[in-house]
């Protein structure tokens, strides 16, 4: 029996395909490649269908006349979730999906480009989420995840790193990275640590006391 | 005398083209069209030279051996700002710029995409400029800037309008919103308005009390 397809036991990070700009088909096929489950949101839609992507859930409000039953037949079998509750946005929703189907784990690409208001706020949401579901963000120039409050990972030299505070994040000391922090305070919008890098090929370890804090790893 | 191309009082907003993501030429030549102060940041002058656009200030820290004496001869006559400070980010540096220059106003473009540290940070460090500049950042997708403690503005019914707040914005009430706001407290990370719209072709009054709440007005 090949594993490939056939197990799954929603252990491996679910996969959620929001509405911003698409990424490289190079790092989608990444991240299928254990097989996990599908999220798309409604407006991603057509996008991924392009694509060849076997969906298993489609998520949204479906505003502005949009037909999912037209998806339910291309896409046999698929899971068409409708959440009306406009008080979040569709990626909220899709996590809250995720974590009431027992997942602890999600990888969310196409979040970022094209709507400013969409990428703030789908990459600053995920810090309600810190004890819930794991959130990483990634596309073609960033992976971006939330740090607990001891965080210790080892980087090749030179790997940009940049810490930004969603809010105020207090007591912020640093190892290894070249611009180190010393129990320091970083403010969004006045003070971030942004564009930092690894000093030498081995550990760098993030502490902080209060707040919360994003990992930005970043390329051009 | 055509006052097109001559008379500059430096009160136009000045332009600002950044290091993220290109934008339409559309977009370009609306915002050359009174012939501002045009700034470029150094990782983005190659992609503005072969757009064929006069640069009045190449501005940077000029790291990974870049050479700027290389387009001070294809665009003479053009400043060299060099700016090594690396406690503030190269956007940061040319609104320190404008505001030493007597500038009041500025617009910023390819100041999102690709990498989301560099977007988050450009887009969110404007409101430390509250009040020595009034900038303005756009893209294809969205325009962005920072509100005064009370806004009225004319717009058509539908206008998808959010707002973000950076950090905690309290006492916030609108007024011709879909979703109102009725003294309310926006959190970032945990409560945005955003994809709220217009009720109906007419003045929409935003107020808060106490914050940074920027306004973006997005379309897809």
């Amino acid at each position: 029996m090949s594993s490939h397809h056939i197990v799954r036991d929603d252990q491996e990070p679910a996969l959620i395909i929001a509405n911003g700009a698409s990424c490289s088909e190079e790092l989608i096929g990444q991240l299928l490649e254990w097989s996990p489950l599908v999220i798309v949101l409604d407006s991603a839609i057509d996008r991924v269908i392009k694509l060849g992507i076997k969906i298993d859930v489609l998520l949204g409000d479906f505003d502005r006349d949009f037909d999912a039953s037209y998806y339910l037949e291309k896409q046999y079998p698929l899971k068409i979730v409708h959440t009306p509750d406009q008080d979040k946005t569709d990626l909220d929703k899709a996590f809250d999906y995720l974590i009431a189907k027992g997942h602890k784990a999600v990888n969310v690409i196409w979040a970022t480009g094209k709507r400013a208001d969409h990428t703030i706020t789908n990459i600053t949401n995920i810090v309600a989420y810190r004890n819930e579901l794991k959130i990483v963000v990634l596309d073609d120039h960033s992976k971006v995840f939330l740090l607990q409050k001891k965080y210790e990972k080892w980087y090749p030299k030179n790997t940009t790193i940049s810490l930004i505070p969603i809010g105020k994040v207090t007591g912020i000391t640093t190892k290894n990275l070249f611009y180190p922090l010393n129990n320091e305070e970083l403010i969004i919008g006045y003070r971030t640590g942004s564009s930092n890098h690894v000093v030498e090929d081995g550990i760098v370890t993030i502490e902080h006391q209060e707040g919360d804090l994003l990992l930005m790893e970043c390329w051009d």
